[in-house]
């Protein structure tokens, strides 16, 4: 896909790790900047932009941390930018049997994809199997034979036990899936009902994955302040916008993985927090 | 420890994997070459004819392939070239618990070596968890930060379930760990018994760990071809000592991994094997 020394596109916002891992491999990351009022979807200038001389995008439709999923349209620009450029594209898509809205799509479906495009899939999250550690990856073939002689080199793979246990669960299918991803679907119902009275937070629509994020830009705080200030005031720990990207500042991003009552408690702590330091700034 | 291009040595023979992980972080293996009249341990000068240039030498004692066991002369003159040539000394100890003459020396415990040594240790052969890939460097603190960023950035570490495991098997110590080992000592007594009588085949003393390495060379045939010849005979599976590095070649690999009567009868089966040849020949 790249050498070392290369070019590696994210979209900003993204998930913590993303950036040490393309370093890990030897790659530069780079941003690709988005903004709140889109979405948080990359715009084709944007991308664009970014895409000369880079060799790697890596994308994440459901998204960690915005919640947002691309549509056939969004991924069909995406796709002409990483064809017109050469670009390889990585398509996380771990929270693909999580989706509130539409369906999902993967990018490696859109024509002449298949062979730039290598879909990280994951048990993780669509079998709460988060710590068993329980991935794949399809790509073409000479993708799939480079991990495969990393993976050798490395750890030699998955547990063979491990690996029992995720064609048990992969047997069940697909009432196991919505199992799953039932309880976040209802938390999110939760929590629109709650932030739609909430004068002073924004909720982004949030179409797909675990995760909600929050615009409190209307308090006048940062993300960083925001939830430290709500840490420390309400034993209520969500994370900072600012440690996915500049894109996502002035927002937190809230996990849905509390029981119903407790997620339900804490989003009306959330909002009148916020809505106490607006109070003081007005 | 070192930086991408830089030499790490490897003492030949070796366990298979060691030149392409070395590799896979960006090192160049380089084989110090060892003669089976000593045993396999590394010549002084050897190592230091190898050394110059070189940012790192790894060790293995016991030893896979060889049951080598390095003894505390061979240490501290391994140490001796480590510090002359400022060389990070990685040593693969994970059958520390399976000796069976003499003790178990780390090089980590020669004087001065604490501080260029990164010890690998894992649960796979002294608790019998090959397959949970539990493991463990001990090593100074600035090497372990890079490793923990690693960890982090491609698999998080090991599951907290096998980790768990893991501190279970540790309480049952030491019991559990003479228990495990104990069937290869038995196996190796067994085989010492046979090969004693058995003209073709030399067997080296194996001072620890769970395999044999037995000199074929008198059968005029080299690893490989014994290997192959013995598998179609008799369904017998050795792996030959080339695939460990040129300097075994002419041997073959014993792994003491099945039950002692199918043990017995396949040691017996290779040592008749031996004499059919070496009728022909001579």
């Amino acid at each position: 896909m790249a050498n070392q020394g290369d070019t590696g596109l994210i979209i900003d916002p993204f998930y913590a790790t993303y950036p040490t891992t393309l370093r890990s491999a030897g790659l530069k990351p780079k941003m690709v900047r988005t903004v709140p009022e889109d979405n948080f979807i990359p715009s084709v200038s944007e991308l664009t932009k970014n895409a000369k001389n880079a060799k790697t995008l890596l994308i994440n439709s459901p998204n960690n941390p915005t919640g947002t999923v691309y549509d056939k349209s969004n991924l069909f620009e995406i796709s002409k930018v990483a064809i017109e450029n050469d670009l390889w594209v990585i398509s996380d898509e771990v929270y693909d049997t999580q989706i509130w809205v539409g369906k999902h799509i993967s990018i490696r479906s859109v024509a002449n994809m298949e062979n730039r495009t290598a879909v990280i899939g994951s048990m993780s999250k669509s079998h709460a199997m988060t710590g068993s550690r329980l991935g794949w990856v399809v790509a073409p073939e000479q993708v799939i034979e480079k991990l495969s002689d990393l993976a050798c080199n490395t750890n030699y793979g998955v547990p063979g036990f491990i690996q029992d246990a995720g064609l048990y669960a992969l047997t069940q299918m697909p009432n196991i899936e919505k199992t799953v991803a039932e309880p976040f679907f209802r938390r999110r119902e939760i929590a629109q009902k709650i932030i739609k009275e909430c004068p002073y937070i924004r909720m982004h629509p949030s179409l797909g994955g675990m995760y909600l994020m929050l615009d409190i830009r209307a308090t006048g705080l940062n993300g960083i302040e925001f939830s430290k200030a709500l840490l420390e005031a309400t034993n209520i720990a969500v994370m900072p916008g600012e440690s996915f990207g500049e894109s996502s500042a002035g927002h937190i991003r809230v996990a849905m993985t509390i029981s119903d009552d407790k997620f339900e408690y804490a989003t009306r702590s959330i909002c009148s927090f916020a809505s106490n330091f607006t109070t003081s700034t007005n």
